[in-house]
């Protein structure tokens, strides 16, 4: 039987991947007041998070066994793990500059701590860095060392395409519904945030086991990439339907101009009237257009829309799920359980 | 015999390597709009500088092998070149923006030009990423494709503490010449230049022709570490010594409160009272106090100081060159043609 993993088994790997980092910068002889910002930055940048993404590297491993993992297992797959999140502290720290964000996770974000500044810009580097560096420390031997590096190398790519494509197309101050699209939208759900976020855990954990064939990363992308579309839509969902003590913060994207899936929607079924409404009162720093968009969305009943969006893509990804061919090691258990880590969540 | 490359015959490869780019940019559907900002991003940022660090992998090569190259030998070189051209634009594009700077190359810098603002770190981000992509696509047949990969790694790594270090040790708005010294200095030299502009390019000629052999990378290394760091050292003199004609802008280290080799020379020599000075007006947007900074640097005769370095640090790479063992390809040549091109210039 597979077991879970915990965020407390999980977060107690990181120590050991903390040091390694710091022992290899310290091997440059690097200025002690250096290295003591680079371990400031991992243990502020990293740490702290809800770990969904790292932890479901050894989930998938020990689902793909079939048994619960041994130590070197676990330290493995945890550690493989731990880049995912090393990869996301390096999209968030530099994203919060480009969109001059103000919290992360409840604290001011890194560039705005005192004395960080465009620092940071360098900060997110070096985390990016430290993803080769434990792979190299880790890995080097492992029969798909090279697959690990072209993965991250493109999964990384594929988030900063991603990324682009949002800054173009919903730019904070200037607002213009027009750029806006489903197509758009989900070019950047599915690259900004699901490849990362869903197909690179599960794809680690093929390789680590040396499973990951054409055809089992052909499949776990085919599902992966829609349940993290889907994962998104519910975001944008939560971001105005979510109540504020369950997703732990008040929805900004309508005043934040964000290319998000409820203004496409409503873009889709407007009235001439309605999309006056929309031009008129989205992407202000204004409560009171925030209130005008927020009671179109529920004149056009987007909340109804969701749901049965969401009834429908469950059912076609648990249909994908089902066709699964698991002879060449993989299994479905992989993605019934990231679907019911998400299907109806509220936060 | 070698043949030395020009700027024009190195430039003649990039449009093949853009059109390789922005091929595997298309390939994701990415809308067009991105497709078109990322092209002009890469002709912004990659083109238009002098080159010197890209021409020198297809002249080492050539160097190395003692011959012209064939057209497909020069390809590959220039290919690697222009990655360590596309490593140069993703720091400076973001250096820019960390320094504040101004200009770059006599235009705007890239985050300061219309639109861009930071959306420019997410374009340095893909500069990066560029590397990887022209690897997989032309080397992945290489037999040391997997040190080519590391090799990047490792150097943006490096160039990456040297470039926290700087920013730790010189923080434009803060001037406290305490934290100056010469081994701070040496190591940000050493990481934030020496490894990406001479290691680099070197070892690169030496994985393509497959002769990267331990001896020869440590070779390689123990001259071109010095060479680059002689070559910084240059930078900084030039800066207040230098002709603006020659050096093709108006010297700003003092005022930019710059770690730079003459400040580090001076307070290394200073009595209390000429300390006093240095205190006073270094590191102020001030031309009177950048005056009185250049009066007590020719005071302490730091020019003939930098002069009687010069003549030691050469001497010292000379007899490193003349003890090179060539018995496993490695060739003086290549170091003779990286220092000739060094000593005694004055842009």
């Amino acid at each position: 039987m597979a077991k879970q993993t915990n965020i407390q088994e999980f977060e107690a790997v990181f120590p050991k991947l903390e040091k390694a980092l710091l022992e290899h910068a310290e091997q440059y002889k690097l200025p002690k007041q250096a290295v003591d910002w680079y371990k400031k930055s991992l243990e502020v940048n990293v740490i702290g998070g809800k770990c969904n993404r790292g932890m479901s590297v050894p989930d998938s491993v020990s689902l793909l066994l079939g048994r619960p993992l041994t130590d070197d297992e676990y330290f493995q797959a945890a550690t493989l793990g731990w880049m995912t999140e090393l990869l996301q502290a390096f999209f968030l720290v530099s994203d919060d500059i480009m969109d001059g964000s103000i919290t992360r996770r409840g604290k001011p974000c890194w560039y705005r701590q005192e004395g960080v500044g465009m620092i940071a810009i360098n900060d997110a580097f070096m985390l990016e860095s430290a993803i080769y560096t434990l792979l190299k420390k880790y890995f080097r031997a492992h029969p798909r060392y090279v697959d690990f590096l072209e993965l991250f190398h493109e999964v990384t790519f594929q988030t900063e395409i991603g990324q682009l494509c949002d800054l173009l197309t919903a730019p904070e101050d200037v607002v213009n519904l027009d750029n806006f699209s489903l197509e758009k939208y989900r070019f950047i759900v599915i690259y900004k945030t699901a490849y990362y976020s869903f197909y690179l855990p599960v794809a680690l954990a093929l390789y680590m086991l040396d499973i990951a064939t054409p055809e089992n990363l052909k499949q776990a992308e085919d599902i992966l990439i829609p349940l993290g579309e889907y994962f998104q839509v519910q975001d944008d969902y939560l971001d105005n339907f979510g109540l504020p003590e369950h997703i732990g913060k008040i929805g900004t994207d309508i005043m934040d101009n964000k290319c998000s899936w409820l203004v496409n929607q409503a873009l889709a079924i407007v009235t001439p009237e309605q999309r006056r409404v929309l031009e008129e009162n989205y992407g202000r720093k204004d409560k009171q257009k925030e209130a005008a968009v927020k009671k179109l969305y529920d004149e056009l009943k987007l909340e109804q829309l969701y749901k049965d969006y969401e009834e429908k893509v469950v059912g076609d990804i648990r249909g994908l799920i089902a066709k699964i061919d698991e002879t060449q090691g993989l299994k479905k258990g992989v993605f019934e359980t990231f679907l019911a880590k998400i299907y109806k969540r509220s936060k």
